[in-house]
């Protein structure tokens, strides 16, 4: 493995994050908190490192897929490392598994807390829990690659690993400026959203917070009733954007570029829209008994969809009390998420819709044995492999799913708390049912419970992969034989070509 | 499509059952019920259908896969709408729709309940619930194929549609051997436990009745208590051969050919009493502070264990009541179910196994993208057309599942009633929790959600594809142009070689 980049890269993270954190810094100097200077130190001290590691710039910048797992999964941890010590330094939340826990929860995007109240919180920590989301939810790799030289082609195997869906699409020949493309959208949608939200009157603190809650499909709330307590207007202006965010950023692109008739051509996005629709109106009506009218119905309704299959995870109504049918939809949608190339976690539509025309195709083949009939996604033939990798996908989900609903079963709560407590963290929702509801929190959890909690948060944002490999014996054990394959490779290489020099 | 073969078989169908049905009758006869006369009269008239149905011998005995799975889910279908009507003619269940759920319940091994008391019935209808347990066990046409004669060995396609599992392991060279060996075993088993039973002191009728239970991994009790009311060494030797009835039969034959190196090679009965052995500790472990003692707690979890993972459904104990854990680990089981090749449902362990292996071989992939490493069952490699057809089994399995919870869970019953129903039925279990666990009844469903639970039952009992391939479309109009290619090609080749013979 070619350690020298895994080394630059984490230390460019530290680098970003150490500047990051100045922004809950300088908010703590507005309000004068002395909760700021915790934010400030522990930036010095992450910039420090970063510049330490990086000061040696690294002999080979080539990524393979292998290396990309792994800086990206070991950056992730890194940052939360790092971003959850001004949370115990303040004593805001003095356990450390547990401020790990919500850091965790804000890079990834989830926004399960495991705070009972965050309206003590200072608004220094506030501001931070709700920037995680902004910074977690495109990727701070992305950013790197925004920003940082590294050569060649060869590093989209390091954006391949951050982003979420089943590929990633190629905004322009170059990765650099696919990256900032990527970073440019997600910007000016979060700056709309913060204008549109600061017209509605709401006070620019919450405002800065609520946008980066939303951009991210993060959902950490900075009032205890999340969004439920602000005004109808603010509540549709936030289900607008939740769903915007959710949306494939190629889209977005194909826009811009006025490439009207390839963002049309985009399949997923018209399934997820359609998934939102439908999902919509059968809540509303399911609801319609426990609403004033039916304005309220579709405004509750749409509120929590959204919030769900973009994986926000903010509400405005208690869906734990909703009839079963709307808890059902509620929890299917869980699993969808929002679409891919999107700030949204969970499955993803495209996986879904894939899984689906596999599972069509099958039935045609056995009465068609000998037809060839290809899964089509945006009219083009799927090629078997992308089948079979989204086939994997989702047997290697159910077996994470499945193990951790076996561990934390442990701690003896309630089947439905244990099953969408794993289903809420590994979609990077927030908050699931029961015991984890809308009203409740992650606190009850055994220590043991929170670090699978984090796995499963962590392996859902990095789709899965990234993460299983850093836990594999054999990759390590692989990662040296590998090396000492190229550099005996690359030594023979050397001697051909001496002797063919000097045969010449 | 070949129809008269499928109008003998459906005519076979109803002699058989016609012949069955005086079980019932004869119960009734000695314990002097006027219900046994209800039993008669269906049977009497299911003969005489039968008889008239066969009288015409079909003038082609081939079958196709398509034709195998058609019949076979015609005739589960026939023979339930016909095994209900005593239930309603008695008065014991007057309501259509709940008569068929019985039966359907009862055929597919299922042993879900309608019936908030089972005491309350006649002898017959007790008899004819567990009967059809034994009979829906092995598979009635898998009998037939043991008795009537069918030509070629293409009708392994029928038997590949009713057998469980991924693959039908032929016993012996031909299909008839095949059928009669295995329904031997089956036969001789069931009479060990009866003949075992009775010398611990159960009542006959008890012991026919649980013995059919256990054979076909059923479930219907004949008290309210099921099991539990027995003594301690009766429900022992129930647990032992409901474990007994989930081995796949290939190992009984194995056995008792002698051949006991090919009998420990099957690696999925090794696997099936691992995942037992380690069920029955942690769950004995976590139920220790609810029992008197070690003993008790081992045997109340044994109990339990090997009944929700052979999918028999007798009880013992409510385990709705125990700890978290417990109860999870049970909901799992009921997805593994027993190995393929036995008398009972769910996922099987030969189809975890690969999905598993499958999942671990991907990771190696990950790593090793130019390695070939093949999954192995048995000691040999999976060619990858098993592989492909176990993720579509999980997929198609996926969907079932998820579009039955949407369905029922209009009726607005709670999560996990929902989701443990929909699992209880489609693994043909019987009990689930919540509103549906061993002390509760499916009767509170509305007759929708029974229509579709009875799909699941049936589903998994025929392994998902027959059941769908009847409701598929293009099904029946490809049965249709097919059966006209056949015939112009045949016509083709007759005048090929007419003319042949002319030149010669």
């Amino acid at each position: 493995m070619n350690k020298s980049i895994v080394r630059f890269v984490l230390g460019s993270v530290l680098k970003v994050e150490g500047i990051l954190l100045l922004l809950p810094a300088v908010t703590g100097l507005i309000y004068f908190e002395k909760e700021g200077l915790a934010y400030l130190i522990v930036g010095a001290i992450a910039t420090l490192l970063g510049l330490l590691l990086t000061i040696k710039k690294p002999t080979d910048t080539v990524f393979y897929l292998k290396e990309g797992c792994v800086t990206t999964a070991l950056s992730w941890i890194l940052m939360s490392l790092v971003g959850c010590l001004p949370f115990i330094i303040t004593g805001e939340i003095p356990h450390f598994v547990n401020a790990l826990f919500e850091t965790v929860s804000g890079f990834t995007t989830t926004g399960a807390s495991i705070l009972s109240t965050v309206e003590s919180l200072s608004h220094a920590s506030l501001m931070w829990r709700s920037f995680t989301h902004w910074i977690g939810g495109m990727g701070v790799l992305v950013f790197l690659l925004a920003i940082i030289p590294l050569s060649g082609g060869s590093n989209i195997n390091l954006m391949r690993a951050e982003s979420p869906g089943p590929s990633v699409g190629k905004l322009a020949p170059r990765m650099k400026e696919t990256a900032r493309n990527l970073y440019t959208i997600y910007f000016a949608l979060t700056l709309l959203e913060f204008i549109l939200l600061v017209c509605s009157q709401m006070p620019i603190f919450d405002a800065i917070c609520t946008s980066f809650g939303t951009a991210g499909t993060g959902g950490f709330g900075i009032k205890d009733t999340s969004i439920g307590g602000y005004t109808v207007q603010i509540q549709w202006i936030v289900t607008v954007f939740m769903i915007l965010f959710g949306v494939n950023f190629n889209a977005y692109y194909f826009l811009l570029a006025r490439q009207f008739k390839k963002a049309w051509e985009l399949e997923e996005v018209k399934e997820y829209f359609a998934i939102i629709l439908i999902a919509i109106v059968i809540i509303a009506f399911n609801i319609l008994s426990l609403c004033e009218n039916v304005f309220d119905a579709i405004t509750q309704a749409s509120f929590q969809v959204a919030s769900i299959i973009t994986t926000t995870g903010f509400s405005t109504a208690n869906f734990d009390t909703w009839p079963g049918l709307s808890k059902t939809i509620i929890v299917l949608l869980m699993f969808v998420g929002a679409c891919a190339g999107s700030t949204g976690g969970g499955i993803k539509v495209s996986r879904i819709a894939i899984g689906f025309k596999s599972f069509v195709r099958e039935s045609f083949y056995y009465i068609h044995p000998k037809s060839v009939r290809k899964v089509k996604v945006d009219g083009r033939p799927v090629d078997s492999g992308m089948i079979h990798s989204v086939n994997i996908y989702f047997m290697t989900f159910i077996w994470i799913f499945v193990i951790s609903i076996i561990i934390i079963s442990i701690d003896g709560m309630d089947l439905v708390t244990n099953f969408t407590a794993v289903a809420a963290t590994i979609n990077n929702i927030g908050p699931g049912l029961e015991q984890v509801g809308p009203i409740q929190n992650f606190a009850r959890f055994s220590d043991l419970s929170k670090c699978v909690l984090m796995f499963d948060m962590l392996a859902g944002r990095l789709e899965l992969y990234p993460l299983l490999l850093l836990l594999h014996p054999l990759m390590w054990k692989d990662v040296y034989d590998h090396r000492r394959h190229r550099f005996s490779t690359w030594r023979r290489n050397r001697i051909m070509e001496r002797q063919k020099k000097k045969n010449s």
